[in-house]
């Protein structure tokens, strides 16, 4: 279940290496700690090896990458692969530009990585090799909807087995697959969307989760997107008269800090496919 | 009207692409998407053409500048005007040292903006060349006061026309001037100057509003100087006991994100000389 | 008196130069301004020079360097020293990298520091030139505990006494002594910990504390410790249903904006060992 998933993070508490934009890490930090885990960053070449020997999970997060980061996320990767450490990349606006699909794409192909989550756009790129996206958000065109709900299972399982990865394709709705398995997951609140960041912090919660559950990492992923969903929606039933997308992020964290093993198991709404 | 303005914002979503510094940078993405628009970051050489390629707007902010984000906004810069983006500049801390002053002169001797937005002592330091400014913030003796106010109106002016660019000078009074219209706006509180990166977040704004009100720029970004003053007087109405600049700042980003068409032009507090 | 370094900082505005990390960036920015201080950032070493001079007070923070970054430290301590400037390093992460124990310890060598602030992994790695520390969080390990007080006073005071510094070790009791002198301090909360960047603040706002009260630095850096903790205990006293570690964060920036000099000296619990 997935509230088991959730306690043996708050038991274990995983120390989680970030190597992630400047624009959310903030929220990113905090919210690996609200979670339950330790949050740690470095993305300079020569100290990478050395912080991600001592955690238990790395995350990689493509947005606003620079050559100097870019270098340490390999040099992060190998190290944690070495290691059998927790690794998730989450490509950042792949298929925006060349530099960026290009990284994730050899990201891909030089680190072993548990899990992938990004948006639509993003993932689609990736299965493509190439692509068009509308900057930091998905493509309306692609976005997973109860009308091409099969289709977008099949994707992401596909994807998935190609690539031996847990993937997680998050939105409206989320999906998330192995080769053989898609949770469907309706949690969340569309007001999500007006705060920047909330993909990256459900990539460092799941990091988190992945690290703390080595024996079931696609129910952790899927935990952890249910959590993130179950915080927006516990988060907005505390919004008041005034409040918009900035107090609406801190409720969500806050949620996160609060929720415990059987509100997660009580709210989380999936299916398997 | 500041409305339509506001309401072209909300309809168009414009994208506007940040090279920002790593201080206020979340807050400047939260307040993007709060006013209606959507943010990207990007300041790698190597990716910000692309980054700005599928944007609307440019917002070059030089606070935390280094090397190589400073190569990146050169790149930027010239590409958006190739495009015909929608360009402004926040000088943050022109005045305090030479390497932003002298950044701040060759972007401007080399990238057409469409705007300027800074203190009265970061604009003095761009009319003279030089200048001696007090960190981020406005020398005493600069102040724009209703005791000076027309000799200010006729420096703003004078600038606008000599650079050929919209000029807002953001203080107790803002001033928003083209070479022959200057809007004097009263909104705002004092407590705002408080706040870590109000300025850099009115940027964000007035960048979203220059992109998505090509016709009428000059309306647009005094429109977001109104927004943003506005927001500041909604936003400390909501505040409890207890509450400080921490929380001020989220509820003057929540105010932007509740704040109507109608609000708004109600609310504007302006005269034009 | 702790209330008149509070007032000196309220008085004279100190200007402070952040070299730090970009994770807590903004919460130091804003708390260094809720404590009555101005904070400018910056870390090219092109830049730091200029911008250090303009201040009052210098804080490097290790977290998340690079080698550009790095530079910028060495440049701008040795520009402040030449000046005179209040200086402080905070080792965050000493002990986890070598590049991180290693940068400390030449900065340490090279620079002269008014203050040290750190949990006591970071300082007895500095005290060893070595060391091995759990990500950024102390070992618990080496944590001050009522049991231990005597022999980590002594340790305190001999670290100071040897580094002719003020140290300050913070965690559930703080510690902050000369080598004669130690001030032990129990404000603060546990919750505290589940914040990212507690530590990053103070160290900011002691920078404007040891900037704005020359004459007596031992006090002011207690002072400075003091505040936090109560801020702390005060914010907690406003948190409601709901709320968790990302609303704790504002509250005790907000706690710090609202405290008077009275409250500070009220409030303050410590002993003088």
């Amino acid at each position: 279940m997935f509230g088991q998933c959730l306690e043996n993070v708050r038991r274990t508490i995983p120390l989680v290496h970030n190597i992630t934009n400047y624009v959310t890490v903030n929220d990113v930090a905090n919210m690996i700690l609200a979670c339950g885990g330790s949050p740690i960053m470095s993305d300079e070449p020569e100290d990478v090896k050395d912080i991600t020997a001592i955690c238990d999970g790395l995350n990689i997060n493509i947005g606003t990458l620079n050559k100097r980061s870019i270098e340490g996320m390999f040099l992060a990767g190998a190290r944690a692969n070495e290691l059998g450490h927790a690794v998730l990349l989450d490509p950042v606006g792949a298929g925006a530009s060349a530099l960026r699909t290009g990284t994730a794409m050899k990201l891909l192909e030089n680190i072993t990585f548990d899990a992938i989550r990004g948006n639509i756009s993003e993932i689609k790129t990736l299965a493509l090799g190439s692509g068009t996206t509308k900057g930091v958000d998905a493509d309306a065109a692609d976005v997973v909807r109860e009308e091409n709900l099969n289709v977008m299972v099949s994707f992401a399982k596909s994807f998935a087995d190609k690539r031996k990865v847990i993937v997680a394709i998050t939105g409206a709705i989320d999906l998330v697959a192995d080769g053989e398995t898609c949770y469907v997951i309706r949690n969340g609140r569309a007001e999500m969307s007006k705060i920047t960041g909330t993909g990256c912090q459900l990539s460092g919660i799941m990091t988190a989760y992945l690290a703390a559950n080595p024996d079931n990492k696609l129910e952790a992923a899927a935990a952890a997107v249910c959590l993130m969903g179950l915080a927006g929606e516990t988060g907005f039933g505390y919004m008041q008269k005034g409040d918009g997308n900035a107090t609406y992020c801190r409720r969500i964290i806050d949620a996160v800090y609060n929720l415990d093993a059987d509100t997660l198991d009580k709210g989380a709404n999936y299916e398997i496919r």
